[in-house]
């Protein structure tokens, strides 16, 4: 008999903590003071922070190169977009802890932090493979970093650790993946449907009324009235700028949109009909990006604040100012903005183009056999 | 010119206190102590309190009512699924709100409460006519209640709001409407699948692939191996008692369950093939049932444990002792337990029956046009 | 030059890996799925789940120990006691992250748990050494436990594991060794101050007022008004159950308290006179123990519902019925409930006995020196 | 008989609904967008947060007025320290609700605020009297507002408004009094112990020690080295600034501090002998205004996030972009920086100075009856 005959395969038992191999996650923890014969009470928690910290960019990671690897094919199937949502939604809840746990840490007074802070140097938080990791394969560039944290990468990390990174840095990003996802959208020129010149119309119309309303409003100063005109006027131009192709691209060059002017549009689209059936999975998607980034970005800042509280203006352990350099990074270190942007561009449903029929029909689910709207 | 004529209608400025009505809004904290000449300190906070859980009631009520009233109809569109699914999402964001509220009341100590809580006498929060609101409109019956409970309809309640109450417990519930709608799902007789035959088999070829595991595993003392045995014969029964509708049904009389038959296996249907498209934003409205009782049933018990540390063994101001009877309802006020049991019945993905073909491809989303799959 | 002349003592360079022990850290994560051939994708999250909880379990550990260690001395010092709060705090902290990491392990749904769930048999969250270290340290006791917890001990755990729980039963819990500290508490009996004679009369005061309230209260019904006076003999029960020892220990015989009366009367008096500067430190000491109960019974009734909604009533990995094993543990596994039954004894302010001016004294804090009364 | 010999007075009877007057909180939600005949959804979601944000204002203003009520006496009794650090915590308690509020509103999608927001113009948050009263009482002082933030308390606040929140900015505010109560702590010039000159000396030793270790260390690299001996004297510099109190004034004119220099040494004395007995509540008190900063600092950060996310670039119905007017004032309106710049000046306990005995004792509790050191 060969063992592929051999059925079923019993699973060998397994016990707990050789499950979770508590023997060795357990002994990870070795104190400095410790070594130095004057054991700090509060470095346990320092460490099992930050590993705990590290455990949780190990799953971010894991669940990053998942949704990765999915679109890296040419075609996301929406079954597997189900799956993704499931996964991102997990990083924002995963998210939670990472902020909660600055309240943890924050039980250690900067006075109990200096029992053993010497002992550290030059070991630095900005050292975290595994965040800058992260970084990269949402789509933070190197060109983009502060000057410190780009130092950062040269100075700090082993060279097996800087090329694993640059390898990183060669590869499509998350938004490299979604903006080329944008494009292979297929509901911008449907058919004869050309929605952009509808949706120029619109804007215009509700552009024009609002200048009405100003005109009319007896409740207006003359100096509000105006500032409010002048208001309609930049929105004009931001709208024009969005649907220019040309226009865009200049601004794009300047470094103020990252997606391609196509996947920029359908971005928009997705948002301006997010209530067709078949635009549900996208919108959470595009939902989600967001809100990864919002939350990175409310725990940089959060964090920063921390580091402020614990060291005030001193030398962080890393030869950093901790807080002026994290205070940097929160605003730097975004990858989402152009979603952020979008809600520059909505219109009130009341003013959207409404869609053709038949693309309407096509935006919905079609169960071909036993039709639901017949029951 | 007549007023209809007037294009466009100006909206009238508003101011933002005005809007929100503060003058009214903050004018309704009236202090009992300050009646009695001895204003306490933490009355402030305990009206507060109480005012904020009311506000948010209200909301949970429209929400849920806005719910209903689309389930009332026959058919249930995808489109307006996926704002059904917004707005339950928005419950459970609220609920995070009420859990939270009470590490805010909890800043009142039991020695500060003795200073005005008998001059609210028998004023109690099991008064709430917009709780009451939303657990019938959630699903919970006047005969499941707890004794104290339903007391408390007859003695403490005005008669206008027993009238509002006994009328909203004669309209289906949102869990009477979840039922009916899942009978209407079309997939479970799609043409010659007989699903459930099949369903059959890989629950009996999982249980003796289980039972050979158990058979042939060196690890196992004969107690245990006994004990496991056994465990899967009572597997077995479940499984039996949830595909058979006699069995289902005398259970169903004997309260175990509450959805039809015909509704309990629609969600588990759903459960089982969340991953096809089609299934998705079911599948996300069944869990979002699910967690919003979840997250009541941790209010309530968080609630009584809150109640517990306040009063101790005191009975409460409306005359009832408070952490019993909360405790009480921690479980007996659970609406959509069958769908907690639902993981009882489900099959690892690899065990599942596989779907024809053409009842697989019906549950996809078919982009008539530029199709997605031969970009 | 001998090596300990050499000042001063310079510490070796360290980075942040090395520091974190990331290598063996991250390489304790091995999925069983990926052993038998079918990586399951939420695996990783099921491991790093639970590692996290045994490094936070650790550090819980850790403080308690510091804790009792401090206790385990006949004196407590004001100054150990400030440290003692804060490391409570910081278990409450912890427990917070606890409790959220439902929220995360909740991103699992249950059918892809079904996809390693098998693999893991036998292995059990209740088999965590540590979980069973922080119930002990904290004063569960063996005979408290239920059958199947108990069960447990002899069953599941190595005789390494059982000696190691044995030997740390044998020592003395938080709670005993917070009865003997507030036994030890000196305000008891002040002078010629004889503390519990007079709160009785304030009780019996208060009652007496509290009859000719409901007895000239006009609102209520005659059976109402039955009903309230029934209330106060109650109440009259509870408290000479209180004040009387040899009562009072008949219920702790019975196992309704667990303090002995001394203990209990000392922590009632703290409970009374928190405003004292002096029982601001040990008020709060109180309170952080009940938190943390309190926090606990919270997290174990949060787990049942997470475990029922991810097997319903199948059997857990460990061949138990998680659901119903954790909802008993729930009321069962508590320590505190003594404190949580002090606001049972509580008085208003305006009723408690005044101390004599030199016990008051006695209580607040002196400044000897430049004292800060004559700035 | 004149009422006041009646004895007990019987306390009204009193039902829920009329002791939080639901009746008029629950009627003052009224949709604009109703008003112009089409009701949106969300509306009341917009309506309701808002006010629960203003009713928990109005609580943090209640509890800083109280806090401000015993600080305006020239002496704060311990007893009364133990109640303020009670209420300042129910305020942080407080800003976790404001904070998980915003989670709330971003269940309201951009494209959902646009069927309504039109109708609110000019309403803006802004306009919130209670938030500014929150901030100038705690100090935050017209000059260092934004322009646009200035601006509007000239153009959208109400005469009466105006007047009210200047007569505010006239009193002194919780950081005036809390400057004012440092200054008064008796223990810097204690008898003949001059603690600045120790204290300065154990710096400076501290220092030298840090030279030593820099020039003895071999792995650091020449640049690397100059870089941390650069550090070191910006540290000296730093430490001089704070002591000598010509320097601290110039800096405090040039704004980068707020306290007096003899507020903030008492500060940085609390904060290094925090561990004394005497400093527990000081140090308490103390870290709740940090505490109460950064929370603020946090929500104002993740607020204008929201705003961004919901209007993009578009100008809010007040008139103001309000994503660049939050980003802004997240840093602009900080009030307690000098605590954390207190980290700055922190020595590792090892290097405090050690204090005389009879200023160690004076630091602690005394009990004068039954010593618990002869227990």
């Amino acid at each position: 008999m060969t063992p592929s005959q051999k059925t079923p395969r019993v699973p060998r038992p397994i016990q707990y903590s050789e499950y979770l191999q508590l023997d060795q996650l357990l002994a990870t923890q070795t104190l400095e003071s410790a070594r130095y014969g004057k054991p700090a009470h509060d470095e346990l928690l320092f460490i099992i922070t930050h590993q705990a910290y590290e455990l949780w960019f190990k799953q971010i990671v894991f669940e990053l190169e998942s949704v990765v690897d999915i679109f890296d094919n040419s075609t996301v199937e929406d079954r597997e977009m189900g799956q993704i949502i499931g996964w991102l939604t997990r990083i924002t809840k995963i998210q939670t802890i990472l902020l909660q746990q600055i309240d943890v840490i924050e039980t250690m007074t900067p006075l109990d932090f200096l029992d053993f802070r010497d002992l550290l140097v030059p070991a630095s938080g900005f050292q975290s493979i595994q965040f800058k990791q992260i970084e990269i394969m949402l789509g933070i560039r190197r060109e983009q970093r502060t000057p410190a944290d780009r130092d950062f990468f040269h100075s700090r990390l082993s060279e097996a650790e800087q090329s694993q990174l640059l390898a990183l840095e060669a590869r499509p990003s998350l938004l490299d993946l979604t903006d080329a996802w944008l494009q292979r959208m297929p509901f911008l020129n449907f058919g004869q449907f050309e929605f952009w010149r509808e949706y120029e119309t619109a804007v215009e119309l509700m552009l024009e009324s609002d200048r009405n309303i100003i005109a009319l409003n007896p409740a207006l100063s003359e100096e509000h009235r105006a500032w409010q005109l002048a208001a309609i006027e930049t929105a004009k131009q931001r709208f024009a700028s969005a649907l220019e192709e040309e226009r865009y691209n200049e601004l794009r060059q300047a470094g103020e949109f990252r997606l391609t002017h196509q996947g920029f549009l359908a971005a928009l689209f997705i948002n301006l009909y997010r209530d067709e059936p078949m635009m549900y999975l996208p919108y959470r998607y595009l939902t989600l990006l967001l809100e990864i980034d919002q939350n990175f970005t409310n725990w940089r800042s959060r964090h920063a604040l921390m580091v402020q509280r614990m060291l005030g203006r001193k030398i962080g352990t890393g030869g950093s100012s901790g807080h002026e350099y994290l205070s940097q990074t929160t605003e730097k270190n975004r990858v989402f903005l152009d979603l952020f942007a979008l809600s520059t561009f909505l219109l009130p449903r009341s003013a959207l183009p409404s869609l053709p029929v038949e693309l309407s029909r096509a935006l919905g689910f079609h169960f071909a056999g036993n039709s639901r709207a017949t029951e």
